[in-house]
Formats: C-alpha cells, structure tokens, sequence
C-alpha cells in the first residue's frame, strides 16, 4: 500500500521555507498502514507538477499534494490537474457558498480572486476546510486516489484530521505497521550497531531495525510489517526488550522524551533538587533544565562562572588550586561543586569547566577538554571528555553529557 | 543552471525527521545563482535510489544527495552511486587515515564499521569532514556533478560551507549576481515591509529584496543580477545605505554576524564587562553570549535564580518585594540587576525574570509576561515583554530581546 507526496511551491525549491507538511503528513498516514514511497518537491510550473503527478499516479494508490491552491496567481495546481485526468474546468457553488460563509463570520468579504478559486475540476468531491478559503480535493483514477491540499500548515492538518484520514480510512485496505523508537545517549551509532549486530541478523525479515543520530544520542527505531496488529506488538515489545538488555542505561528512555524531561521525572519521583555550577558550558546546562515545563519544581538555579575571580568569589575554589592544577582540571571542578553545594543548598550540584574552543587550548589540555563532577554532598563523581574543535558543539554535548551525568548518578543511587 | 536535491532515509518517509537539509542546501546554491528544479525523499532501498539518480542526473547539472552515509548497515548509498556509475567499489586509505586522526584527537579508537565505510566509488574526489567520520563524495559523469553528503546536518553544513560552494563556485560557470543581507533585530516583518514600501517600489528590476524572518529577527536579502559584478556592488551598497537610513536602530549588522558577536564586539571595544541575572530564562541569555569565541573577555558570569529563595539569597531582592509586587515584576527585575551588580562587580550588569510558561500565568500576568532590567551601577532602564504561550519560544525570544537591550543600552552611551 504505497503512497507519495507532492509539495508545490517556488517558496520550498528558494529554501526559504522548509517544508513540514510532507513529514506530518508520512505520520499520519503510517498510522494508517499507508506506506510513503517518496516525496517530491517541486515549484509552481506546470510542466513540473504534471510530470510529478505522472510518475506517482502511475506507481502509488494515493498521491496526496499540498501546496498551490490560494487565491493568487502563482497557484496553478488545479488546472494542472484538471488537465492530467481529462476534467473540464467548472465553477463549484458548494465552494463559492462556503468561501461567503467563511468571511461573514470573520466580518469581511469575499473578493473576485476568491470567486476565481471556485473554478475546479468537475466531479471533484470537497474536502471541507475550516480553517480557511481552499478547500482539499479528491480524485480517483482507476485504482488510484488523487488528493490536493492547501499548502498552510494549520489548514492542511486541519482538513487532513478531520476530512481525509476518516475517508481514507474508509477506503483503503490496509496492511498493519507497529513501529518502537528507543532513545539512547552517551555512545555513537557505530558502537551501538557492534552491541547490536547479532540481534538485527537475527531479526525476522517483517521487523527492521534503523539508527537515527544525533549530537550524543541515537534513536533506535523497530518497525514491524503484517496482518495483526496485536501481534506486531507482541513481536516489538519483545524485541523492545531485548534492545534493552543489550544497551543497558545506555537507553534512557521511548517515543518523544527529551533526556532533560526524563532526569526532571526522576528528580520529582524522588522529591531531590538540583542546581549547577557551570563555566565552560555558559548556561547551557541550565537552559536544559529549564527548557521543561514545570522544571521549577526541582531545580534551584546556577552560578555560571566564566571567570576564574567568580570561581573563587562565588564557588570557593582556592587560589591554590586554579594556580596549580588549571580552572580546567579535577580538582577544580570538584571544589566548583562542593562550592555551589553550600551556595544553594540542593540534593544534587553538577558542575562543568573546560575549554569551549576554539582558542585556549595546549598541548596537555587541547580544545574539548571538558571537566564535570556532580555531588550529592557525600559523594563526589568526576568525567572527563575529549570532544572536538567546534566550539558550538562542545558546548550542547557537554551540556548534554552533563544532563546524563545526572541521570547515572540518580539510576545508581 | 538547474539542480536537484535528493535525500535519502526511511526516518523522513515515515515523518519522524523533518528534512531540513534540503531547505538549508537550497538557499546556499541559489546564493550561488543554481536554481534548484526539484527535491526529493526516498528511502534506504536501493532501487528507489537508483531512479531518483537516473531522472535527475538527465536533467540537472548538479545533483546533490544527503543521507546514507554513515557506519550502519541501512546506509547503502556508496554501493548505489556506484553502480549508477558503474565504477568499482574500492578501499579509500585517504579516508581510513582521516578516520583514525579524527578518532585519535577524542582519544579513541575507530571500528571496524568505520573501516567497513572506507569502501568507496573508486576515482571519487573526497570532501573532507571536519565533523564526523563520513566524507562528501564528488563525482562528474558527462557535464552533470553528483555531490554525495552525510545526512548529519552539522556535518552536512561544515561539508558545503568549507568544501562544497568554494568547488561549485570553481567549477560552475554561473551568471554574476551580489547579495548583501541587513540583519535586524525587534521589529516584525510586516512593520518593516511598511517602512520600506516606497523604497522597494523604487527598486530597479535587477535588484530583488527578500525578507527572511526568525525569532526576534528578520534578516533583509538585497539580490543584484547583472554583468559587472563591480558595478553591482556599488549599486548595491547605495541599496544598502538607504535601508540603514530608512530602519536606523532597527539594523544591527550585516551578512553572517549574531547579535550576541555584535554585542561583543561592542563591549570589548569599549572595555565593558558584563554579568547577568537569570530566572525565566534560565540560562539562555547567558548562553547566547557565551555562544561567542573569545567572550570570557568581557563576560564574567550570571546568577540564575529560579527560586524565589535564591532571588534573596543570592541577589538580595527583599521579601516585601516579592510578597508585595510578584517574581516577575519591575521592582524585582530591578532588585535583581542591583543585587547581581553587587555580587559580581562588572560594568553592565542585565535581569530577567518572567511566567515562561504553560503554567503559572493569570489574569493580571498571563504566560508570556516578561520584565527585564539593565544597569551600569547609575541608571537603571526596564523593559515589559508580553509574548506568547509557547515555553521554549518565549525563552528564546526573551533571551535575544535581552542581548538587543544591552546592544542599545550602549549605543545610548
């Protein structure tokens, strides 16, 4: 049961826009069972979108298009189209009244270019949108449904939600897909796939197996094919837990979580508070942290010391200690911590120190050395990472290591 | 001089990434002059990979693929390209040794997928990558160039930046165009577009204005297509002129450059130190200003106090205060930058504190309510932002109004 989507606009070939419509719409529709082929972009020319809608029309039982059908003059998708199935152009009243029923409740009036919109292909069925002028279309062609939509993101989901997904639903007979996304951090993607290499060669050929990186986390994404649904989900739940004993911690969590809204979770369920002491990483720490809602409920705050003056004023960190062993060192960021622990008397202080880059670095302690120790007032852990030369970077995977430090030191207590 | 986008990866056809490779890719080759003709997404399968090669290496000059590269096995790219171009596969010693370098300098140790990914199209011409381990691939077949590129878009970005446009722009012969971009900063685009109504109308028709907004910011593309590119320029920079005197203030720098560098380059010059004082947005204020090489020159620190406790505590805002006028007043934000000044003694010191939300708003202070102070120990100025409902937009756009504040405090001086 494959399909395709076709985006039409000048505005998405330019990049000024990035389009989100397609990767909405692929969700959507593999909720369904409905697999995408291939999307397609292209601008508002004719020639182009008839030879798009060709090639699909010819391979898929559903292209679904977005974009090209507003009032102004650039959009041209529907004469198109009118034009590949062979449909005389012709004026829609159901639209026209609807278009007339849409502005009276916004106060305004209708204007000519709204009238032209109302010319369509005959033998369209509409479909209804609340959210604005244009409504969805759909065509069939022998066994293969043709479906335009507006391009604005909140009509486009609006019609899709209520008028689409219903009636393909309806129409389609499809095979069932179950999909499990794991969320890992700490280890790159190469050394994943060693951990996992005899479990994907074990895996049946209905369930695959994809990795999907980013700075310091890979998503691990299972996708099952086949008839039952419940069935599928037995087979990934299994499958889910067999990834897990391989991984371990290194898997913190499922589906969407953001490891800082994990942490935040485990932090509450054991009613703990947390502040941080950072230098290196600016606030990036905390913008983490923070970045959850409701993440007032356990963290405190930070004293983010750039300079080595505040670490002393308002860390306590000796003299003796920048000046023999460096502001990025062990033993500095372990009095960073010890420091902010009495400052903000909190469960659990981390706290960070390195070099950003991408000047300050030497032969012993190049760019991306970065210190972090994390302490609950009796413990004291400490890491060191060796990232790279982009200062950027290292600041996020610091900041992100550092979210996972806290969450280690909470699983081993 | 027509190109296409191909990006490869189930993850996108199944609406779990959004591909933004292909806008970002888009906008830099159209800087170049190359229009793009079309974009398209397959999966990690090879067929559907092959045929989106062969329609677009018919039509296009310039072909460039993102995706598929990496040390997993759905990554099949390599072979693909090598088929389609009939070429050997063969070990590429070039990229082991970038591989092993790359991994010495995070003091570990490449894999065996890694040398697995050393197996290239033979007679490719590599593209380095300062991020990661996979190279960009070049290869020419006839008149039309086929780029290869991680999918990673840090490394994607590193990859075209340094390696990519200098190669097309050596290779490619393009008609002359010139580009300046005004950067602005606390106006909206509609509010702009008004003020430069008569100026636009007045543009000639080689020279286009093009509005590219962001949170906070809209930055103004002025595009000059002609012959000389000398005289462009000076056509150009007369544009440019009149849009400074038409926005003043308003515009904040040119081309490439944040508004946190901006601020910094500021204050080093004028030999001002800075601090800040955080709650609402915890931390983000300090990491755009730390974002910047070279900012421990005038940035000392901040004191994020997410609780009230520590708003006394730590920058000495009274109890009567907050009992009396609420966290997120402008006699707290004024406490605040008064207390902070005293805490770490730095030449400006800014505070901020506002209902970032989902939660915590109401009638009086709805979610989005945001004050800010900013003092050198003299005068104090304040500022009330009443934005949105989205927490992590708020955040943002909070943080890049704070940095703007400082930019104009000093510009008063």
């Amino acid at each position: 049961m494959k399909a395709s989507i076709i985006t039409v606009g000048d505005e998405i070939l330019i990049g000024q826009i990035t389009d989100t419509n397609s990767a909405w719409l692929a969700a959507q529709l593999n909720l369904l069972g409905v697999q995408i082929r291939k999307m397609i972009s292209v601008g508002d020319e004719a020639a182009s979108i008839y030879s798009a809608l060709e090639e699909c029309m010819s391979q898929d039982v559903l292209v679904v298009m977005t974009g090209g059908l507003g009032p102004t003059k650039d959009d041209i998708t529907k004469k198109v189209i009118a034009d590949f199935l062979g449909l005389q152009m012709s004026f829609s009243q159901e639209s026209w009244t609807h278009i007339q029923q849409f502005f009276r409740q916004l106060g305004r009036t209708a204007t000519e270019a709204h009238y032209n919109q109302c010319f369509m292909p005959e033998g369209v069925r509409l479909l209804d949108n609340k959210m604005g002028t244009a409504p969805g279309m759909w065509f069939e062609k022998g066994n293969a449904i043709l479906v335009s939509l507006p391009g604005v993101p909140y009509e486009m989901k609006s019609i899709t939600a209520n008028q689409l997904l219903p009636r393909l639903q309806h129409t389609l007979h499809t095979p069932v897909i179950e999909h499990r996304t794991l969320l890992t951090v700490g280890m790159g993607e190469s050394l994943i796939a060693e951990k996992l290499a005899a479990f994907e060669d074990s895996l049946p050929n209905n369930i695959k197996l994809a990795y999907l990186p980013n700075l310091a986390r890979v998503r691990l994404r299972l996708s099952a094919v086949g008839e039952d649904r419940q069935m599928l989900r037995q087979e990934l739940e299994k499958k889910v837990e067999d990834i897990r004993q391989l991984l371990g911690d290194l898997v913190y969590g499922e589906g969407e979580e953001e490891l800082a809204q994990k942490v935040g979770e485990m932090l509450k369920d054991r009613k703990i508070t947390l502040a941080t002491a950072e230098s290196c990483t600016g606030g990036y720490v905390s913008h983490l942290i923070t970045g959850i809602a409701g993440s007032s409920d356990y963290y405190h705050g930070s004293i983010i010391t750039y300079s080595n003056e505040l670490k002393m004023k308002l860390l306590g960190v000796k003299k003796e200690t920048l000046d023999e062993f460096g502001a990025v060192s062990e033993q500095t960021v372990k009095e960073m911590v010890t420091g902010l622990l009495q400052a903000i008397p909190v469960g659990i202080g981390i706290s960070v120190s390195g070099i950003a880059g991408p000047g300050g670095g030497s032969a012993e302690k190049p760019v991306g050395t970065i210190w972090m120790a994390i302490s609950d007032g009796k413990i004291i852990q400490t890491q060191k990472l060796s990232l790279g030369k982009d200062r950027l970077i290292n600041i996020k995977y610091a900041g992100i290591h550092a979210v996972n430090m806290i969450r280690k030191f909470l699983l081993a207590q």
